[in-house]
C-alpha cells in the first residue's frame, strides 16, 4: 500500500485523526512519528512525508514523491542535493503562520512606537517616570516588502489600526492584493523607501531577496524610520543596519531573524541600540490557529495530490517560494 | 469682553490658531499659557478655563463658568471643593485618547499573550532559545468592562486581529454599541468572568468602578485569564490581584494605572510575578492623533457653549463621568 510518513511534534489527536481519515479517503496508510523522528532505515517505504525531516533522511526516501514541511520558509530545502531524485515534489506550510507573524508585527511595531523597553526599563529600576514621546500605527506610513501571506494577515491588521497608507512591494506587477492601498515592484522600491515609517520585510530566501535591505537603501530611510524582519535574516544588510542603529540614523528596529542563527554570544547584534531582538519566535507553533491550518493545508493538497491536481503550496525551487 | 484662559503645554501653533479663531468666531478672547501655569491672581478674569490647573487657581476664578479639562479621568474635579461656586460646568476630553489607549491596550495583550517578558529576558542574556508557548487574540474570548471611547477602540482593533467574542460591560443596559458582539450590564458580570480569556478594565474612577474587580471576582477568572486596567487602579483590588498573579491562579496583567500613583519604591506591585506594569503611560500625549482631537473636541464644545447647546463632553459631577 502506498504510504505517508508525518513526523513532527506539534499534532494533537484530532489533528492525526484528520490526516488518518484524509489519508484514507485517498487511499494511502500513514505512519506517525510523533517524537519527531523517522528511523532512517524506514524512508525507503514512503510516497510523501509531512513535517520535519533532516536532509540525510530525505535522500534515503529512495520512494519519495511529495515532500511537505511543515514550515513556512522552505530554503533549507530548495536543492537537488537533499532529494534522493530531482523529481520530488516540495510544498511549504506558508499560509499557516500568516496570523501568529502578523501579531507580531503589530506587537513589536507598537513597542518600537511607543518606546516600550525605555519604559520597561524605567519600571526595572522601579522609578515612576512618565514623559517620554510616543508614536501611533493610526496615521503612519508604511510599507510591506512581501505581499504573501503573512504581508496580507499585518495589512489587514495595520489597516484596522487607522494605517494612513500601506504600500505593498512584490517581485511582478499584479492587481493590487487586498488590505493594501498601493503595490510597487522591487525596483521601485527606492522611490518609497523615503516616505516609508514603518518598513516590514516579510520575505523568504531567495536568490533575489538576500540583500534586498542594501546599505544604500537603508540610507533612503527617514530619520524616524523603524525596521521591523520577520522573514529571513538575509534580507538584510546586518552590519550596515546595526551602525544606522547605533548612530540613531534610523528609530528602531525588530529582527526576528539574523545572521546567523543562533547568534553567538559574541555577536554585536546582542548589543545594538534600539533594536528589539528576538529568537525567531515570530512563528512560534504553540498557536492551535498555525497547527490547525498547518493540518488543514497538508490535507488539502493531499487531496490534489491524489486527483492528480496541482499542488496547492508548491515551492518552485529555483525561485524559493 | 468675555475671556478664556487656554493652560497646557502641548499645543502647536496650529493649534493656537484654531484655538483663537473659533474663539473670535464665539466673541471670546483668549490667553493661551503654554507654560502650563495660570498665575493665581489673574485666574478671576476668566468665564472659561480649557487644559490643566490646580484646584488651589479654580477654586480662585470667581467668575469662572466651564472648565475643560484636557485628559478624559476627571476624578480630581469631581468635587463642589475644587470650584468657586457649585454651578461650573466641568467637561473632560474623553474621545480623544481612544487611539492611543487602544494600541497601548492591542501591545500589552499580544506581550502577555506572546510571553514577550520571558523572551526579553532571554536576549538580555544573550542566549538563543525559542521554545515557550504561546496564544493569540485571534480566537479569543474578551470582556471590556467600560463601553466609552477607549473600549470601542480597542473592541474595533481586536476584532480585526480576529477574536472570536467580544462582550462589552457597562452600567445600563443599551443598544449593543459598534464592534461589540454582545453587551451587558455589571450585574451580569459574575456570569462572564469565568468564559473570559482577556479581561480589559477601561472604566473612570466613579463610585460605582471602585472595587469592581474585588476578589471574589478575581476568582471567577479561568487560570488563563490575562487583566489589563488601563482606566483608573481603584477599579481592581489590588492585594488580591498581587496574589492571584504571585501564586499562578491567574496568567498575566497589565497595569497602566495603580494605587497609589506614584509608586513607592518598596512597594510589592514592582517585583509581582506575571505582571507588566507601566507608569500610566498608555494616553501618552505626545501622539499628534490625541493632541488634535483634544483641541479639536474642545472647540466644538466652544461652538456648543456660545450658542447654548448642551456640551457634548460633560460630567456628571455625581456619577463621575
Amino acid at each position: 500500500m502506498r504510504k505517508i510518513a508525518v513526523v513532527d511534534v506539534f499534532f494533537s489527536p484530532e489533528h492525526l485523526e484528520t490526516i488518518r481519515q484524509t489519508a484514507q479517503r485517498c487511499g494511502f496508510a500513514v505512519d506517525f512519528y510523533t517524537d519527531g523522528v523517522l528511523p532512517v532505515q524506514r524512508a525507503g517505504e514512503y510516497e510523501i512525508m509531512y513535517g520535519r525531516c533532516p536532509a540525510d533522511t530525505l535522500r534515503q526516501a529512495a520512494a519519495l514523491k511529495w515532500f511537505c514541511c511543515s514550515f513556512a520558509g522552505a530554503d533549507d530545502y530548495l536543492s537537488d542535493d537533499v532529494y534522493p531524485h530531482p523529481g520530488v515534489l516540495l510544498t511549504n506550510s506558508s499560509g499557516a503562520y500568516g496570523p501568529t507573524i502578523a501579531e507580531h508585527i503589530i506587537m513589536v511595531t507598537l513597542m518600537l512606537l511607543r518606546q516600550m523597553p525605555y519604559f520597561q526599563e524605567v519600571v526595572r529600576q522601579k522609578k515612576w517616570l512618565r514623559s517620554g514621546s510616543m508614536r501611533s500605527i493610526s496615521g503612519s506610513s508604511i510599507t510591506v516588502v512581501g505581499t504573501g501571506d503573512i504581508g496580507t494577515n499585518f495589512a489587514r491588521r495595520a489597516k484596522a489600526m487607522d494605517a494612513r497608507i500601506i504600500r505593498g512591494v512584490r517581485r511582478s506587477q499584479k492587481p493590487c492584493p487586498p488590505h493594501f492601498d498601493e503595490v510597487y515592484t522591487t525596483d521601485q522600491l527606492d522611490e518609497i523607501l523615503p516616505k516609508t515609517e514603518i518598513l516590514v520585510l516579510a520575505l523568504p530566501s531567495t536568490r533575489e531577496t538576500v540583500g534586498i535591505l542594501s546599505r544604500e537603501r537603508i540610507a533612503l530611510l527617514p530619520e524616524d524610520a523603524i525596521v521591523v524582519n520577520v522573514g529571513r535574516g538575509t534580507a538584510v544588510d546586518q552590519d550596515a543596519l546595526m551602525e544606522a542603529l547605533n548612530s540613531g540614523r534610523i528609530a528602531g528596529a525588530a529582527l526576528d531573524v539574523v545572521v546567523p542563527e543562533p547568534l553567538p554570544p559574541e555577536h554585536p547584534l546582542w548589543d545594538t541600540k534600539n533594536l528589539l531582538l528576538t529568537t525567531h519566535i515570530s512563528g512560534n507553533f504553540s498557536l492551535g490557529i498555525t497547527r490547525d491550518l498547518d493540518v488543514k493545508l497538508f490535507c488539502e493538497d493531499l487531496e490534489n495530490y491524489t486527483a492528480g491536481r496541482p499542488l496547492e503550496r508548491l515551492v518552485d525551487r529555483k525561485l524559493g517560494y
